[in-house]
């Protein structure tokens, strides 16, 4: 197992986050006296000018109602084959906090572009968000039954329904990026199919064998396997199971957005550090919370002996490294005007201290 | 059961290809006697003037090594995660006929597109539809231990790699279509972005619960049923299941091409007449022909009591309306260049004439 090096081994060049040459938990306390002076500074710089004016929960519920209905509209209720398309819309409306879909949208208007733009792409992060939850569910996979605190799509419609239903709402959502109809009359048509082509590319490009499904694989290795996973390994698997899909929706949103390569590759610095807190407190999460708090099985990965930041560096340690991680992203955000990357710094914030 | 209305209840607009009011039996025989007298001169007059010079096998020959080259340069063998990407090459370089890849070529030529700039879309059909067979294959679904002549995707990598394989060759399509890499550098670069995204959004149709999806939805409901399925629900399935990938592999072509809106609409309908032409020529061959022949389980049909057009219609009906389809497809054909079509009439002629 020593022969795996998770950044040579993928394709895409994931630069490593986390600092590795004096073993893990040395070099995130190394990283974090640096990285901590500079954190107070940082976030009064970012959110200094909007801190009171900026509403986080009203900006979320009304990103995700918007969402919803495009998500909603998406998909027609009782057409047939009803069965079917009653499970795309169970797994796909059954709630969730849009979290995808709002980074998708916050990164089009954080390079000027208009909010309305990304609605379609910000609908198909989700998608591909919900097709990768029901496949990963599925009895042969993680075998769950509770997902965002209701059954899993396969309990409720079986698994030939769960398998196509996954695979209709993966198709869906390039559909949906690449129907003109998705999009507002404003958009500039001598541009547009070009960033429509490069957004479907950075979408399939964070699923298959350099995204999701390259996590989700080695993940699985890694479960059936006695050994520990060693740290390399598991920030490979959350780099390629989490955070590569943040990172499409975030830069996904600043192509369609307009936004220059210079800003778009800022962005995709900013969604990786958010991409790995993300799992960091995803797993802290599941050792500290009940799972009626979580709305899914909690201590899942403790009872299956899966690898877990927590196992590895211990809970303190992985709460610093989640900090360094949301320092790193906060830094990327500098050079962009501060009102508009409000929603951005708070999504990280948001990511960084969330309950469930 | 009669509420159901296939073409009412797809959201696409196939137009039916089965003349239904005077009852199954009684249209084909009416619309054949007609069609009977046309078939001779129709097949004469398209092929007349490249018949001798046309060597079809060749020609499928090359194309099947061409499309070869660009699957196997697209999946890379032996990288991590090598069980995933060992499984996608595995389903994938399988051999096949590379009927639908040879279709978007010719059909990319026929419009007056160079065939390079098909070949990506090509390679993109030939995924999906290998995606749709390794699904399809899964023991939730068909439970198929055989394909083209060898185990199928999950016997030999296991139930969840499968699931993956597909999921991971279904972005990979998008990804390859979206891929300015994909191509040849003589594309019209004003032109071809928005012509990517068109085709990329006649693919993702395809798929889904207007395509592929919803027809295995609706096949699985009807394996399930003791009720003998309906002629027109039987003509649903494989409309959705058989003919929309090829339809799609067919429009795509000719979009890439930069064919016409009414060039691409008369193509279309050539490409139903064929898709439909393909499924009732495999039921044909799943009566009459063995496993060996075949590559697959032989006689599965028959053996799991599966409606089949020789089962409703019987075998020699079902001839007759394989040949109404064939010569259907081929008036499509009569108006473009005689050489440039000579490819898509030779290729319905062997869909409708092969022998496994």
């Amino acid at each position: 197992m020593a022969a795996f090096h998770p950044l040579v081994a993928s394709r895409v060049h994931l630069s490593p986050l986390l600092p590795a040459a004096a073993g893990p938990a040395a070099a995130v306390a190394a990283g974090l006296s640096f990285h901590r002076r500079r954190f107070s500074a940082i976030v009064a710089a970012a959110t200094a000018p909007t801190a009171t004016e900026f509403d986080f929960k009203a900006y979320m519920g009304e990103r995700a109602v918007a969402v919803n209905q495009a998500l909603d509209a998406a998909i027609p209720a009782g057409e047939p084959p009803a069965a079917l398309h009653d499970a795309m819309r169970y797994a796909l409306l059954a709630g969730g906090k849009r979290v995808r879909p709002a980074l998708c949208l916050a990164s089009c208007v954080v390079v000027g572009g208009r909010e309305a733009w990304a609605m379609a792409p910000a609908a198909a992060v989700e998608m591909v968000h919900t097709m990768s939850l029901v496949h990963d569910d599925l009895p042969c996979m993680d075998d769950d039954d509770l997902r965002r605190g209701k059954p899993t799509c396969h309990v409720v419609y079986g698994e030939p329904i769960a398998v196509l239903a996954g695979d209709a709402l993966l198709s869906l959502s390039f559909g949906h990026m690449a129907s003109m109809d998705s999009y507002p009359p404003d958009v500039d048509p001598e541009k547009h199919p070009a960033r429509v082509v490069r957004g479907i590319g950075e979408l399939a490009r964070c699923i298959g064998s350099e995204g999701l499904v390259a996590g989700q694989v080695v993940d699985l290795e890694m479960t059936g396997s006695t050994e520990t996973v060693p740290l390399d390994r598991l920030e490979y698997i959350h780099l390629h199971k989490t955070a590569a899909l943040l990172e499409a929706s975030v830069v996904i949103g600043a192509i369609i957005g307009g936004g220059s390569d210079e800003q778009i590759e800022r962005l995709r610095k900013y969604a990786r550090s958010i991409g790995l807190l993300f799992q960091v407190v995803d797993d802290i999460l599941d050792v500290t919370k009940s799972s009626e708090e979580l709305g899914k099985t909690a201590g899942k990965d403790l009872a299956s002996d899966k690898t877990t930041y927590p196992k590895l560096l211990g809970l303190e340690k992985s709460r610093e490294f989640a900090e360094k991680l949301l320092c790193d992203a906060k830094e990327q955000l500098a050079d962009f005007d501060k009102e508009k990357a409000a929603p951005l710094l708070y999504l990280a914030n948001y990511i960084a201290y969330r309950q469930n």
